[in-house]
């Protein structure tokens, strides 16, 4: 099948644990499945679940190839395949695409309520074990195959890469995090944590209409990158023995704002119960960064009562979110500086730098040529 | 302007603490003021807080005048009043009627967002202080001042007077809580203490299609009532030193169920806690009981959102839900034995033992015919 390329192998990154290093390794490519899509990877962003993984801070099946955010070129498009992607575009050969992180099974119960992403026969790519039979379903590789069910878009125009990649990740699950708020039209919003998500998140808010949004996070530059991404006020956490006078002087000050909505990406108990103490009467907490293990946090539940508060979890997205983040990056990668968020780059063969910067640096993204 | 009735003054009982006796004494009725109704205050049923009050588990200003869940009988519209009920009914003197346990500024912003009951100018029923211009405006006298910007509501005819009493606390905020947890159709419930609140949550979500309805108390006797108001599965969880088995016993049986909504009408702190351990994905908690000093919860912040959940507090109730209240009784009063919620009767002379009687009977209700 891919006598047209003339190669029938492919390079992968190996992740064999967080104490061994990564491993180049070639892999020969199986004759493609009904319903499936063979991708030539383009360029992946390390998110910062990859980074966790290759710190060991969160445990993954190994080996595995790692890397999500993904944006490929089609290389050949399976009989069983519907031919269109999520938003009804025909699909070919040499058409850049990203792809949902997860497929499943859209006929079960949770897929038909809108959460496609817990579905039964959940497979998610770059988090899979790799078989001699079945290893290209990661970004840090030459190939992907796109399994069916996996939801597909064509990448508009113009966008750079670099931009694409995050699509599948950080910017889907902000708009599923903006779906789960409600209306964000008018709101005074408090971000915490202002790393990709966060600066999706303040740049979605701002053009989906918010009054007011301020933001926090442990990293005087990561404040700096919020103003660029809409942010209008930052206050800066400790996180050292001063972080409970600082974060008593956030409350202080962003708690006159009238909060409605507060969303936390940095995964941090202290911030998640700071958002509480400063949201409004009927205000609404988003919580997506807590995707690791942390201390339990302290709630007085009286006071959600009280103040009529919402307090909701989003892990990954679903389809509609997808789509949604598409939309907006198609429309407003230039209005913001999308074009910095990647701020080093490397190539497949040099994947272990590019986690060892992306761990030096807290870089908002490294980026991936492949 | 009492010249019709020949009375010009009313009995009240007095709350001076709860370290003192009630107390009843006369005071005299002064004019209408604009937009103001004179009731006649019928039947008072004593509300949960009302005990917690009486008991010093809760502060409330004093002198004051308890009871806010009132039915009574309309003496005088005054001008000012546009002359109809919530549902625009005509109102006229000799009509029964209830009353929103608070008012508040229609104009302001959280009214417009649909929470009037944290308005400005919030008054509320039964929580107020005594003064010898402005006593009548609690259930337990002979006469209650309603307010303008108070939400009136006609009762149906046959509706019998201990039921209407307890339509604008616990039933209305029950269907707040029906209302902020959306879709009831089909889904599997588990509520959490099977008070006067949790027995109009078994009732409603019965009627509004529940799938299956387990629930959980710590009296038997609650469990059993609950079976008869639409509760299908019940498991006692035990207040003592064996309190955490059967919390564990019950999370292993109703956690099979993929619970989708969890009321928690207990304020237990172990309840809530449970409650969230038992959602399936996507599960909603909804948390009205928890309006008192209690610990504080200790929540997995990564459960949360591995398992989009979602919590929401909510306390008292908007109009809607008070309309949905009034309809839902007028519909389906004698489909479950509300007849038997009260479960003894007292006059207003001996208030104190009405109390007394709720103390130790810890009865569903317990009401005061005036």
């Amino acid at each position: 099948m891919l006598k047209a390329e003339g190669t029938t192998t492919g390079k992968l990154v190996v992740f064999n644990g967080s104490d061994k290093p990564l491993e180049l390794k070639e892999y020969k490519l199986q004759s493609l499945r009904s319903g499936e899509i063979l991708v030539k990877n383009r360029y992946t962003t390390l998110c910062g679940s990859d980074i966790h993984t290759f710190c060991g801070m969160r445990k993954e099946v190994c080996p595995t190839v790692l890397g999500h955010e993904i944006v490929g070129e089609i290389v050949q498009v399976a009989e069983g395949h519907s031919g269109k992607d999520k938003n009804g575009e025909i699909l070919k050969p040499g058409d850049l695409i990203t792809w949902s992180i997860f497929s499943s099974n859209p006929s079960s119960a949770l897929a038909q309520q809108g959460i496609p992403q817990k579905s039964d026969r959940l497979f998610k790519y770059g988090h899979a074990l790799i078989t001699e039979q079945d290893p290209f379903h990661g970004g840090l590789s030459e190939y992907c195959l796109v399994g069916p069910d996996t939801g597909v878009l064509k990448i508009p125009d113009g966008l750079p890469l670099p931009i694409a990649a995050t699509l599948n990740c950080a910017a889907a699950t902000v708009a599923g995090a903006l779906r789960i708020a409600g209306e964000i039209k008018g709101k005074n919003i408090v971000v915490s944590g202002l790393g990709m998500l966060g600066i999706y998140c303040a740049a979605m808010c701002r053009n989906a209409g918010a009054n007011w949004i301020g933001a926090t996070d442990v990293s005087e530059k990561r404040l700096q990158d919020g103003l660029r991404f809409g942010v209008d006020d930052v206050n800066k956490i400790n996180s050292d023995e001063d972080s409970f006078r600082s974060l008593e002087q956030l409350k202080e000050r962003f708690g006159k704002k009238d909060v409605d909505l507060f969303f936390d990406m940095s995964g941090a108990p202290e911030a998640m119960e700071m958002g509480l103490d400063i949201l409004g009467i009927g205000g609404i907490a988003i919580w997506i960064g807590a995707v690791f293990n942390g201390r339990k946090l302290q709630i007085d539940a009286e006071k959600v009562v009280r103040n009529l508060h919402t307090i909701r979890g989003l892990h990954n997205y679903n389809f509609d979110d997808f789509k949604y983040a598409l939309h907006f990056l198609k429309e407003n990668w230039e209005k913001y500086p999308f074009n910095t968020v990647v701020e080093k780059e490397f190539d497949l063969v040099h994947a272990q730098q590019a986690f060892e910067y992306a761990v030096n640096h807290k870089s908002l993204r490294v980026g991936v040529r492949i």
